[in-house]
């Protein structure tokens, strides 16, 4: 059993409500406890990268996060990221080709927000990180796709391969 | 991508508060409703075969299941369990040399309870039984384990390999 | 024991997230479903006057309030705001002089986002407005405040009587 | 405004799932987490005095929650306790005839099962604390008992004056 490397880059997942301002935005990292209500006995090694909506990384934060994937000890990586430029993200890290297996993950609704989707995605992602082939692949709506073959359906929120429009009841 | 199918037969997953009479019981699985949760858009079918606590389970639930495997038109099957048996119902089922993957989960606090494990258990099981080869395997605490090589630390409630007891702070 | 109107107006009360535009907005009231869990054996009646934030309430939306307050066939009355200009609503109501036990009440975080104060806030406001004379109330933080006594503290987010500034730990 | 005392003896309220012998049970309370969720700011002293089942509690353990009521320095007290007895306590509480508002509440799932009605209740206990004349009440489903006058409905948990049985939806 191989530790597992968890890169915090904020994103839905992430956020939470601030009572004062009445806005969403990021206070701290929520991936630790989730893990451990998930009874999670893998090794883990959480690092925050960043707190930030997907919306607006530039390419430097791409190359910080592809930096930190390189150079992370481990072989085997979750990136907790925002749905919105997942795939761009996706596609900046696979362009280092590193002979890692790297999954993206996230959450249509927030994790402190009740009735979210998160703790099931991070139950997929650190299952398909152990199991899949190195790569760098996406992994929502309990499915993995490799990094060139998909889009986020912005009309209904879910993932799907290029050209395989679907229209689940959500 | 392959339908799932999906064996319900209770266990602490399943259990709800029934505030009548003030113990903890089965009403119906909340299996469907968490596939929705976690916006899942693989095609799942649900076939509930019992909603029983597991302690209470004989050798005739147990063919029972191994039946329902057998007889399923899909060669990748999650069944939910209660924790206390589910080694003994992986070892029955491996017994009949089903050339499929089957991947039994479960949780150490219910659902409907609040702060369960068992929405990132499923998110880890739907995962597992994509991309693990044929055979019988246990999942739970973001790991998977081949049935003969597990067992549960009734001691801390988590799941280990054999001779290897862990005391995660959980 | 009477009738008790229950006025629905919106505010952060009934907030919710929707995960396609990744922004906090209404859809539908929960008031009734808060009811219901709370177990609530009393007679209601609520009617939805408008749904939106209270920043955004103008004196015409004041008036309506007012003039269903005045025309509700019920004398104890909850009306369910915005907590940022719950004080300004609560005094033009109270211009109009009706004798009627009047409670104003919200929440300062959305009861659909988990951990939210909205439920034991109702609770309150159900149980003031049974017990209170004539009069419109705010009914926050487990008290009830006089219309012409009491401002929100907008750096912790409290109500408090009028020069009487708290700093609770929250 | 006076300090209110809150006297804690257990009941459904503060149960607990025990995931290692699959029970519910006791472990510590949860009202002072409770009223920091409802961000309360009243003065409010919470004292254990027992954390039980209430169809346990003999008269020697009403006879000891009496005592606390009568030499509380506090004038407004709820007794958080188990509904099966409720009305047996309150009425036992009754017969000291002390000069205080003593108001009894709980819940008919635990605080920390989700979809409780504890909350809820807490919020109008302490509403009703603050606001009743001297006497002895039970506090659920939104309404307050006079003690003479009420009953726990066995058949669909919620209580009612005597000879008015109600069959509420809930």
């Amino acid at each position: 059993m191989e530790k597992i490397g968890v890169l915090v880059t904020g994103g839905t997942f992430d956020k939470d409500y601030d009572l004062i301002n009445g806005n969403l935005g990021f206070n701290q990292t929520h991936v630790s406890e989730m893990f451990k209500r998930g009874r999670c006995t893998l090794d883990i090694d959480i690092q925050v990268l960043m707190m930030m909506d997907s919306l607006e990384m530039t390419e430097a934060h791409r190359q910080y996060i592809t930096n930190n994937c390189d150079n992370s000890p481990y072989n085997h990586l979750i990136v907790t990221h925002g749905t919105d430029t997942m795939v761009q993200t996706a596609t900046f890290i696979a362009a280092a080709n590193l002979d890692k297996t790297i999954v993206l993950t996230g959450a249509m609704r927030p994790y402190k927000l009740g009735s979210s989707d998160g703790f099931f995605n991070l139950g997929s992602a650190v299952a398909f990180a152990q199991t899949l082939p190195s790569g760098v692949y996406i992994v929502m709506n309990g499915r993995y796709f490799n990094w060139e073959n998909v889009q986020k359906n912005k009309a209904n929120g879910v993932f799907e391969e290029l050209g395989k429009t679907i229209s689940p009841e959500l």
